[in-house]
């Protein structure tokens, strides 16, 4: 399968037609329209095969997973997904694995009308590098710096989940009981769900806001460092899934919740005045949102436990070259 | 070195001042403002090691070929740059090879005044994918759709230049005399000059265009096939520059110019009425533009000899996973 067969099977897969793209996949460059009264909200990230995914994940996974990941950037600005570029590189031409690939990255870009307006496919080892833009209010986006002292610390959905996924698919683990609970880990790790309807909720509301890729205590670290203040995280109050629970012993628990990364759920800070009417919209959008702490002055994240007792901290989030 | 560091140094060798960018890098996205009236240009490649470079070639001039590369996308559409991402996957955490890197891709940011607005650096086999941003008037943009029957070819600067570096940069010719000419064709393979001014001055008044990064025949044909047209190149009228001349016999000249891709020169097409002011302008603006052919009907690209007599084409241009 040739370069031209390959882009074109993942163009007619992804097709999102939307008013804004004046000139898609096909020329040197796509031609769009940001809405006026917009600004334009941008990130990147890359998977790498054996270092974000391991070699046998599905196909249809990673196409899912490598969108989902930047999503759930713009979800943590309060942005509205619109549009995306796809760098896939590959091994060799396999169109039965890009045509899986693209299926996945297809069903999540149409759940959010992100139209794939460029891309460039290249030979060499498996990664994939996906560019997404999206479109927040001037004033309205939601950035790391702004917690202020005195702030609730909240979570949205489950911590914990795809972090106990990954135990379960690695040696020894791998292949236990994908029935049930553990399935549910899994899904977990291989599908996250940007919280993109709860970003829009929070923007122009929250005080400040991140997605938990890293870990959450390594996350909310740099909402405290952007914001200038320090954080206090009650262990006890962090949301669990019942799958979590029943899969793990609390000391696992505990740390998947901490310092697993992978879940893409939203970190968040805001005021007392606010707070319960933003729990129970969050609530109404079918993705709760959890009270785990709270901002105080200093610096850096603490653990406390039901005494108000500080916790060591399990090891850091995640970190490249570390 | 952490990936933090990395991020660092690479922030701040890369640091361009622009008002349009509300919130650079540090955050989950970028918040960038495209000026009212303009249509967002946005491209992407991915240079890979082994594949698009060689593992030996200067991290410099990476990182210069990997905005450069993506800068011509925009030229060939007649925008004018102004923001980057960029998705750097390394083997290891090498502090000065990133430095070299990062301090290339600045020297050519500067020189457009592109601001680096965001990233992922990632743990991997080398490969690096740039996203590129830029504005373009609504309706002046360059496409390869819109060559008409009659119109002249032209390409800007000279061709082959970079195929020819390529085989002296290639054993058994490695090393041999960098000085002189042979020094200027190793300088176009490695430091691409993106037509940016050229495109600017061709929006809005040519018919087509196109960056020649696979080759002239493949690219010319790329129009052809958008614009629903034929092409006849004229061989002995396609511009070389004299280090060519000078270090390759006369078929090797013409097969590096008719199928050695990497040049990142413009291939365009105009009605005579305006092709005299158009090269005037072109001239004027330091990288003058030859009439290389005619447009005619039908479908694909013919190259022709002095007596107008057909030329068996050289092997086509680079296509991936052929």
């Amino acid at each position: 399968m040739a370069e031209f067969a390959l882009i074109e099977s993942i163009r007619s897969r992804c097709a999102v037609v939307r008013d804004d793209v004046r000139l898609g996949i096909g020329d040197d460059a796509a031609l769009l329209a940001v809405p006026s009264g917009n600004l334009l909200a941008v990130s990147t990230d890359t998977l790498v095969c054996g270092v974000h995914f391991l070699a046998d994940t599905r196909p249809s996974d990673i196409g899912w997973k490598a969108l989902a990941v930047n999503l759930s950037d713009l979800a943590a600005m309060g942005a509205e997904p619109a549009w995306a570029t796809l760098a896939l590189t590959l091994p060799s031409a396999d169109a039965r694995w890009v045509d899986e690939f693209a299926d996945g990255f297809a069903q999540l870009a149409r759940k959010h009308r992100v139209a794939l307006v460029g891309g460039d496919t290249t030979q060499g080892p498996l990664s994939i590098t996906v560019t997404v833009h999206g479109f927040v209010p001037p004033g309205a986006a939601l950035t790391r710096a702004g917690a202020q002292v005195g702030d609730g610390v909240y979570a949205t959905g489950t911590l914990g989940d795809a972090a106990a996924g990954l135990k379960l698919f690695l040696p020894p683990l791998a292949g236990e009981g994908a029935e049930g609970g553990k399935g549910q880990l899994l899904v977990r790790l291989h599908r996250p769900i940007p919280r993109i309807a709860q970003g829009l909720i929070l923007r122009g509301r929250a005080t400040s806001c991140i997605d938990v890729s890293d870990g959450l205590v390594a996350d909310l670290g740099h909402i405290c460092a952007a914001s200038g203040v320090g954080a206090e995280i009650d262990a006890d109050t962090l949301p669990a899934s019942p799958a979590l629970g029943a899969a793990f012993a609390a000391e696992d628990r505990r740390a998947f919740q901490l310092a697993g990364g992978d879940d893409y759920e939203l970190c968040f800070t805001a005021p007392d005045a606010i707070a319960p009417t933003l729990q129970r919209e969050l609530a109404d959008s079918g993705c709760a949102a959890t009270r785990i702490g709270r901002v105080v002055d200093g610096a850096g994240v603490q653990v406390r436990d039901a005494s108000g007792n500080p916790l060591a901290l399990p090891h850091a989030g995640w970190e490249h070259f570390a």
